[in-house]
């Protein structure tokens, strides 16, 4: 083995070392103007490598002119574009602000979040607040009557109640519920209904003390937190970022710390080489949509959720979560084979999360960019599927392109040396 | 096909079909004494068979001890085993009057128990309380200051809470909880832990009203809701009972409607052959015991929980159930092995309780004694394990005897005709 080889292997091994030993506690639930680091009134975060203005389109572009008008930036669509254009209003990607965005992934100043912090490192990490069972959503790249009135909803009644819960908690630690729910049948990206009961269960206590003096505002919580078992997605993914972000800028590491979609491609991040974005386009999907869509409508609006498969989650754990057939499509056969698959292309196992089909084998954690480039093996992503007039259709799984892996594997031979496996 | 044959599968079907369109809803909580059908205030239930007293040894016998000192029927252990002698108090089976016992399985008139009717026949199944995390415990034989005392706080305090909640929830559907729990990873014998999550989660919004007046209250049943995921275990086994009730008594049918054991042995009850008991020995175990604990400790007193086998659960169900590997040993391909060979000897699929990792298949349901016969497989279970110094050392797999089947199955030929499967 070459010098430079020592040098990534040991590098990488301290990358799973890190992602492994992240202690995620959900301590509190602020405005994202409070406490996202470089948030402003009159900045739009969503996902993926930030482009100019005019680069967005369809349901993205959508989800950030619905995002300037939720937060009261502008008093109509015209205005919003306008102030778009001018810079008035301001727009970036959301993983320089220490928040990761679900599907178009908008981020207004005013809007909620869970504060996540890695009790290992001190560092935070940030999501806002699922909005619920609707299809159509403000992160499905439609805003209208109804989503508004949802999202003040949200944010005026559900999250206040759970910010005092969690306040009363004393923080709640996520990572042993969502070690658990790996056993219960999620894999906490595409499918988070056991870690949504597990994390109802740790604040039921709270809310039952506070249910004296705010006994509907409980109530209506308790539903928020229950109804529909997605609830605790967001909580996966800002626990998901703060364990990547760990694992990122490691001198040497070919480890992916970050993979994103935003509406023209898909991109990653290499914790050896900085927070430079290497882009490719997008995948095709394996999808399953829902009764009366077709293929054909299916668009890219963004997305970042899949920081759960950064972190050995999601795609990386299907095999522990069979139900998912019934939700985005597949076969458990394929399903395990996927998740084999995966550890083709990782450094090592999680020591936390556990798969009990595979004989609790750790999940394969850790994407070796290297290990991509030389098996052409791309790394497997559960996600939501969105329609081309904005909304959910259906859900499935992508494959990521490997361009993204093929030039960030490009840089790191110039950079440290040849790199590539033996 | 015989006319004998075609009047044997009609009537299987007609057994599958009930156990299928049970509807098990959990109405209320009640002394055993008020509603226990036969209950009385010097009466003690017990698994199985029903024996002579002086035939009750071991574990058994001390649990049966137990109650008695329990119940208050008599002072001390030697006025307990003079008054079971003399027959002033008197010892039943839990079958006949409608409920099942976990392990021993005591009941005495002043318990709590679940009630749960059918809604598709109107008819009530019952089950007692799980007594919490201790691993000594009255069913597994033992009675004395901290069984009491956790016995008392079970009924004194987390009882009432229930009932409560309970019957403020107008009933709670228990059928699309436990369909639900099979998706995530219960076999709803072994594995209870989804259940009781879900269980909890439909219970909250009743107690959350409730805990203005009864905060503490609240609290403590919460806790006990879910401090150690074996809380449903009971709820199971009630609407296994009613399921399996709804099942029994069709002329020609050939479909095992309960197993049980006592100290003693093993013991089936068929469909169409009244309410006459087919014994035979204790079976072999596959166990995996706590640590400190040896295979010569194992010993049997009673147990009625496989009345979930009987309905397609357990054993029956363990490639829903995975995680079972960590409680009771085995593999997932040795589960999945069982639960694939239980098809050859069941009636058909279950319509609402079905597998992910088999496709959503339906769960193997309503056991053809003829089929035991004509294959040699011998049902699978997922049990507890008991000590020989009482409390739980393990849990494991047993195979039910064959001996039972071949004596049913010799009177139902003597009294329906051949009825071999040809």
């Amino acid at each position: 083995m070459t010098n430079d080889e020592t040098r990534r292997m040991t590098a990488n091994q301290e990358c799973l070392r890190r992602m492994c030993e992240a202690e995620p506690v959900l301590v509190d639930v602020r405005p994202a103007g409070e406490v996202l680091p470089g948030m402003l009134p009159n900045l739009i975060l969503t996902s993926g490598p930030a482009l100019a203005w005019d680069g967005y389109v369809g349901g993205q572009r959508e989800a950030i002119i619905g995002g300037a008008l939720f937060e009261g930036l502008a008093r109509d669509r015209e205005e919003a574009m306008r102030k778009l254009s001018s810079g008035e209003i301001a727009v970036d990607g959301c993983h320089p602000h220490a928040c990761v965005g679900s599907l178009a992934g908008i981020y207004t100043a005013s809007m909620p979040v869970f504060v996540v912090r890695n009790a290992a490192t001190g560092a935070y990490g940030h999501c806002n607040f699922y909005e619920g069972t609707n299809r159509r959503r403000l992160n499905y790249g439609v805003y209208d009557a109804g989503v508004h009135e949802r999202l003040d909803y949200v944010h005026r009644i559900v999250a206040p109640v759970i910010r005092e819960a969690v306040r009363r908690s004393g923080g709640i630690p996520l990572k042993p519920l969502m070690a658990r729910a790996l056993h219960m049948g999620d894999e906490l990206h595409s499918r988070n209904t056991a870690a949504s009961l597990l994390f109802a269960r740790e604040l039921y206590p709270h809310l039952a003390a506070m249910s004296s003096h705010d006994q509907d505002g409980v109530l209506k919580a308790v539903q928020a937190l229950t109804e529909d078992h997605y609830f605790f997605l967001r909580l996966s993914m800002a626990a998901a970022k703060v364990t990547a972000d760990a694992a990122h800028g490691v001198k040497h590491a070919s480890v992916v710390t970050a993979m994103a979609f935003n509406c023209r491609g898909f991109a990653i991040r290499v914790s050896g080489l900085g927070d430079a974005w290497w882009t490719g386009p997008h995948a095709t999907v394996q999808a399953k949509l829902f009764e009366g869509h077709r293929e054909d409508e299916i668009t890219w609006m963004g997305g970042e959720s899949v920081i759960a498969e950064t972190v050995g989650l999601g795609g990386f754990s299907q095999a522990a979560a069979f139900p998912l057939q019934a939700y985005q499509g597949g076969s458990p056969e394929a399903m395990i084979a996927h998740n084999l698959e995966m550890y083709e292309i990782t450094v090592g196992e999680h020591t936390d999360f556990r798969i009990p089909y595979l004989r609790y084998r750790g999940s394969p954690t850790g994407i070796d960019i290297l290990k991509v480039v030389a098996t052409g093996i791309a790394p497997v992503m559960d996600i939501g599927i969105a329609g081309r007039d904005g909304g959910q259709i259906g859900a499935g799984i992508v494959r990521a392109p490997l361009e993204c892996f093929a030039s960030a594997a490009a840089e790191y031979q110039r950079r440290y040396g040849s790199g590539l496996p033996t």
